[in-house]
């Protein structure tokens, strides 16, 4: 066995490409696959789609089963929902590799979706391999870290992590999705599709209850629109007073005591100051408070460097709170 | 099997009586043996060292082969130094019982006492138990949450921890411990002893090296005096104007390509404003920063709270960056 890795990188959308170009410039890692179901990328050189002169010596397949090289993980980072992954995740635990996944519904699915988590659970074990969905929210900002953060607590009261993001910073497909310039009638509509807003808040949720032996009996989500009272200009949008700049989503989960858990997260155009911060009430109280998580960076990151960490886990569905910490190599 | 975890508390100073309190609150602890050295606390009941009414039915005896209870683990404070609790550690180990112990040189000793490190990994593997140095520093604040805060950066040029603590707000033998009331000559001739100061620099600094990658090349230690411009009062000292109010004390290690650690432990009466500052350098930079890390209640927390890690660890010598993140529960 090599002290290589060899990895496939799954999905090439803005998150999957950052993720090739990182395993690339790692000494330890090495692309050897890469899938994608868009017409336009397959066939090309990951290199090309990086804009780079040269070749990665790595083509683009639409499936899986196409990739001829040997692999050791597969970096899975295509969308955010079971009913759309699944299939993709047992393909890939069938083949035989390890995976990082930065899909959402992964990073704690024990709570909301028991039965998905089971029977990912039951193909890592029968494949003998690891599956570990990670990134920085879900993953890190609003689950691991502030229980990790509670290591130094003897009691824990409550807990509450605001994170808020100037989007202004952001790529534009980010900005879109936070809704930036619709109108607020256009906004609530796609928010009744129920695929508006950040996805993550109930597994972060689940992981805190779980871990700390709380009994989760009631869980609100709400999301609404931040709209701008004065113009608001990016290099993607234009955004006029009354319209969106982003938007503003609350988790409150209660222990039958009343609410343990509190999650904000607010992102919009032009939001300052922005920053995370975990408070956590207990014995001691503790105050910690983040800047620079920038969550396409930081996502990747965290996909590049659990690699590693699912090579050495045991077989079956893991989270961030079961294996040793994740840490840049 | 059961579910509630045994637990002899081996090492009765104020860190050692508030680890067993913490013990005895928890509901899956079980506080069963209790040792100490002091002839004073021999034979006395736990509850009546804790100032209650009521005995814990724990009686203090002066050696651990006295104790008669079956346990599962060991939570150690004694003291910081290899050569000072190293046949604690083996004579536990020896009895059969896993070990949490807030021993500074414990926490990461395989750059700083490697031949001690393989001694006491190789006990506790004949005896199929675990080993666990931690606390809230050594342990946490200046190795393992940095680390963890790296999982989120896709590279590190250079890590800064600045820790500063106004001990006014602590008890008197740690404002003693730093220095406080001394003279500066007094000060001096203790530090050139070479036991004056925080322990735990070197062995932060080689958990973060070790776990990084990188090679350690030069390691620079100093303690200074903090010295009173005007009068100091508390509970325990009244400092006066050129007399020491704490210490200020910096560790700086290189690879071969320069600085990439350093840590500042600053601790003085009337030092305003405390807290904990994170600064990883990289991409991308980031800043974390931490209020409320009281020292003693914090290391309480941490070793009660690592108690069931090292139930569940791989027998050895284990370290902060090996298990899972340990959390309240």
């Amino acid at each position: 066995m090599t002290d290589i890795i060899r990895v496939i990188q799954y999905g090439l959308g803005p998150i999957g490409l950052a993720t090739a170009r990182l395993i690339d410039e790692r000494d330890k890692l090495e692309l050897v696959g890469a899938v994608d179901i868009d017409p336009a990328k397959i066939g090309k050189d990951v290199g090309a789609l990086l804009g780079r002169d040269r070749g990665l010596g790595v083509e683009v397949r639409g499936k899986l089963a196409e990739v001829g090289a040997k692999a050791d993980v597969v970096v899975h980072t295509t969308n955010s929902y079971f009913d759309l992954f699944m299939d993709q995740v047992l393909e890939i635990l069938d083949a035989g590799f390890d995976i990082v996944s930065t899909s959402e519904e992964l990073s704690f699915p024990w709570t909301d979706n028991p039965e998905e988590a089971a029977k990912v659970d039951a193909a890592a074990k029968k494949a003998g391999k690891t599956v570990l969905g990670t990134g920085v929210n879900p993953g890190f900002l609003m689950d691991s870290l502030p229980l990790f953060i509670t290591s130094i607590a003897q009691r824990v009261d409550h807990i509450d992590v605001t994170r808020v993001i100037n989007a202004s910073k952001r790529r534009g497909p980010f900005q879109a999705k936070i809704g930036s310039g619709m109108s607020v009638d256009d906004f609530r509509a796609k928010m009744a599709e129920g695929r508006m807003g950040h996805v993550g808040l109930p597994q972060s949720t689940a992981m805190l209850f779980d871990t700390l032996g709380k009994k989760l009996v009631r869980f609100e989500n709400s999301v609404e629109p931040v709209v701008a009272d004065a113009p608001v200009k990016t290099d993607f949008f234009d955004v006029q007073p009354g319209q969106v700049r982003g938007l503003h989503q609350t988790g409150h989960a209660d222990t039958e005591d009343g609410e343990f858990v509190s999650l904000t997260f607010r992102a919009a155009l032009d939001e300052e100051p922005d920053g995370d911060t975990i408070t956590v009430k207990g014995l001691p109280d503790l105050t910690v408070k983040l800047q620079g998580t920038n969550g396409d960076l930081a996502t990747v990151a965290m996909a590049v460097n659990a690699i590693r960490r699912v090579q050495e886990a045991a077989p079956g569905l893991a989270t961030m709170r079961d294996i040793p910490i994740v840490t840049a190599s």
